[in-house]
C-alpha cells in the first residue's frame, strides 16, 4: 500500500501529490511553515491525511526546540495550530486534531503541580509529540474499522451470491489518510474478502484527485477498477448495476449535511434518481457538532487557473472566467446508504445522537 | 462570429477544432476520403456541422468529376453518403441529409424522360451540388429561427423584470452547426435582445469541447459567461440562480428521448432535482421517428487515450482501464422545459405529431 506519510524517529516527509501518478518522491517537512505549505498547495490532501501532517509537523518543530515554561509551550503551539488551520478552510479533521493537542496543552497548564522546575523532567514537549503520535497511529486504526463496517453493511444489503459494484468519487485511500482510507478502505475490505465486483472511480475535476490517485492506488493494489468522467456518473448508474456508491467526507455537521470534494453533491443526485445507496464514510473527527447544517460550513474556492490549465498545458481561453469551488455539500436527505464510521455504520438522523453520547470534553478526535 | 465551415466557389475548408483556442487553422478539404477523416478525428464536430461537412465534401469531388450515366452518378454518391456515415454513429442528422441527397438522385434516375443524351445539358451533377450547397445555407438559416423560438419561449417564463441565465453544455455554437449555433444560438438571442444576464458552460471532459470551443465563442462575442466543470452542475444550481438549461442533440427520437453529449443525461437529472427547466435545441433533421425510445441510440464508445492524456500530457495511470461513452440518452421525462425547433418550441409529448404532419416523402432535412 502507498503511504503519503512516512513517520519514523521524529523525521516527518510527505508524498508530494502533485507529482503522481508520473514520479513518487518524497518532501522532507522539518518546521511548520513547511507543513502549512505542503498543505496549502495540495502536496498532501485528504481530510484525514492534513490533520495528521499538521499535528507531525508541529511535532518535528518541537522536537528541535527548548522552552522556558509551559505557559511559553502552550502560547507557542497554540499559535502555530491557529496558523496551520489557515491553510485549508473546509475539513474539519484539522480542527479537531489541533483542539485535542490544545486541550492536552490546556490540562499541563492547569496543573499547578506540575511546575517551571519539572519541566526538563516531565518534558512537556514530549507529551505533545506522543499526542501527535497517537493521532496518525490511531488514525490508522480507525481507517480499518472504517473499512470493515462499511463493508460488512454494504454486503448485508446485496442481494445472495451477488458481489458489490462501487462508485466513489476523489481520493479517500492511503494518499488521503492515514493508512487503509476511508471510502477507499471500504473497497478494501469488500476487496480482501472475496465480495468486489468491481469499482468504477470519478476523474475528480478539476484536481484530477481520482485520476491522478485513486487510479493509481487501485492500479497499485490490483483491485479492478474503471475510471469515468464526472460527466459519466448517471449514464454509469443507468447502464451498468453499481450497488452502491461511498465517498469521503471534509466535514459532518449535526443534521448529516456533509461537505466534500466538488461533485459528492451531483453524485448524490444521480444516486437518488437511481435509487442506489449513497455512503459516506468518515473517522468521528470529520463530525462537527457546533454547525446545526451545511449551509454554515465555509467552502473554499480555488483558482481559476486550476480549470484553465493543466500541468501547464492550457485548456481554455487563459483569461476565461471560471467557478472553481473546491467542495459542495451533499444535503442529509440524499445520504441513503448511512454515514460509515469506526463506530458502525449510522443513519444520519442517528448520527448526532451517537456521536454526542460518546463524546467526552468536548475532544473526540 | 466564428465559421467551422467555410465554403466559396465550390471550395471547402474546415477550421481544425482539434487546434483551438490555440491557434485558427483552417484545412482545405477536396475529397470525400478527407471528409471522413475530419469527422473522424473531431476536427469538425457537432451535429449540424458534421451533416454539412459531409455533403459539402462530397459536392466539392463531384465538382470535379465526369459521369457516363445517371445510373453511375447515382452508385458512386451513395456509396460515399453511406461511407460518411461510418464516420460517427450516433448523430442522425448526417444520415438525414445524405438522404435528402439520395432521394433527389432517385428521382432523377426514376426519371425517363432525362436520358444519358441529357447529361451534359442537365448537369445532373450540378444539382447534387446545388442541393448540399442548399442544405448548408438553410442551415444558417435554420439555427436563427431556432434562436428566437428558443429566446421567446424562455424569457415568456421568467419572472417580470429579470434575465435570464443559462447553463449549456458542450458546444453548439457557430464552430458545431453552419452558423448561429442551436442552444448556444438560443443564448445568442437572449444576450441581442439584452435578456441574458449570464451564462455557465461546462468544460465537457473528455474532450474539453466547452472548455476550449463555447468558452472561446463566448468571449469571442463578448458574451457574459463563466467555466464550470462537469462535476459542479448541481452545486451551481443550488447556489446560483440558473433559469433554465438549454443543451443540443444529436438524435431525438419518437417519444422525445434524446442522444447528446455524454453528461446531459446528468445535468437532467440535477436540473429536475432543482426544478429548472430543461431545454433541447435542435433542427428538425435532429429527428428520428425510426426509433421509438432512446434505448435504440447506438451510443459511440470512444478509446480510453482520450481520458488518460490531454495534448499529449498523461492524466492517468496510463495503462488504467476506462470507460468512454461518447453521448449518453436524456429520457423524455427530463426535457421539462421542451424542445426547441426551427419551427417553434413543443412539448416532447408534440414532438411525434408535430413532426410527421409536416413531414413529406421521408425527408424533412
Amino acid at each position: 500500500m502507498l503511504e503519503a506519510i512516512k513517520y519514523n524517529n521524529r523525521k516527518l516527509e510527505v508524498l508530494d501529490q502533485l507529482k503522481l501518478p508520473h514520479s513518487c518522491t518524497y518532501q522532507g517537512v522539518t518546521n511548520v511553515t513547511q507543513t502549512w505549505e505542503v498543505i496549502r498547495s495540495m502536496k498532501v490532501r485528504g481530510a484525514p491525511a492534513i490533520a495528521n501532517v499538521a499535528v507531525l509537523g508541529v511535532a518535528v518543530e518541537l522536537n528541535e526546540k527548548d522552552f522556558n515554561s509551559k505557559e511559553q509551550l502552550y502560547e507557542v503551539v497554540k499559535e502555530q495550530l491557529e496558523y496551520l488551520q489557515t491553510s485549508r478552510p473546509t475539513a474539519i479533521n484539522l480542527r479537531n486534531a489541533a483542539n485535542r493537542i490544545i486541550s492536552l496543552l490546556s490540562v499541563q497548564l492547569q496543573d499547578n503541580k506540575l511546575s517551571v522546575n519539572d519541566m526538563k523532567e516531565s518534558d512537556f514537549s514530549f507529551r505533545i509529540i506522543k499526542e501527535a503520535e497517537d493521532i496518525f497511529r490511531e488514525c490508522k486504526m480507525k481507517n480499518l474499522a472504517i473499512g470493515e463496517h462499511g463493508a460488512s453493511h454494504i454486503i448485508n444489503h446485496l442481494s445472495t451470491g451477488s458481489q458489490a459494484t462501487i462508485l466513489t468519487h476523489c481520493n479517500t485511500g492511503s494518499l488521503a489518510t492515514a493508512g487503509y482510507g476511508t471510502a477507499l478502505g471500504v473497497i478494501r475490505s469488500l476487496h480482501l474478502r472475496g465480495m468486489l465486483a468491481h469499482v468504477y472511480c470519478t476523474e475528480t475535476r478539476p484536481y484530477n484527485q481520482g485520476a491522478r490517485l485513486t487510479a493509481f492506488e487501485l492500479m497499485h493494489d490490483k483491485i479492478p477498477s474503471t475510471l469515468i468522467c464526472d460527466s459519466m456518473v448517471a449514464a454509469l448508474m443507468k447502464s451498468k448495476e453499481v450497488s452502491a456508491v461511498v465517498v469521503g467526507a471534509d466535514r459532518v455537521v449535526a443534521n448529516g449535511d456533509t461537505a466534500n470534494k466538488i461533485g459528492t453533491y451531483q453524485i448524490a443526485v444521480c444516486a437518488k434518481y437511481h435509487k442506489i445507496p449513497f455512503y459516506v464514510a468518515l473517522p468521528v473527527s470529520t463530525v462537527d457538532l457546533s454547525l446545526r447544517d451545511g449551509g454554515a460550513i465555509p467552502i473554499e474556492e480555488r483558482p481559476s487557473v486550476e480549470m484553465t490549465y493543466i500541468q501547464g498545458v492550457p485548456l481554455a481561453p487563459t483569461d476565461m472566467n471560471c467557478w472553481n469551488p473546491a467542495f459542495d455539500v451533499t444535503p442529509a436527505e440524499l445520504i441513503t446508504g448511512g454515514i460509515i464510521t469506526e463506530r458502525g455504520v449510522f443513519k444520519v438522523q442517528e448520527l448526532e445522537k451517537k456521536i454526542s453520547t460518546d463524546k467526552e470534553d468536548g475532544i473526540w478526535y
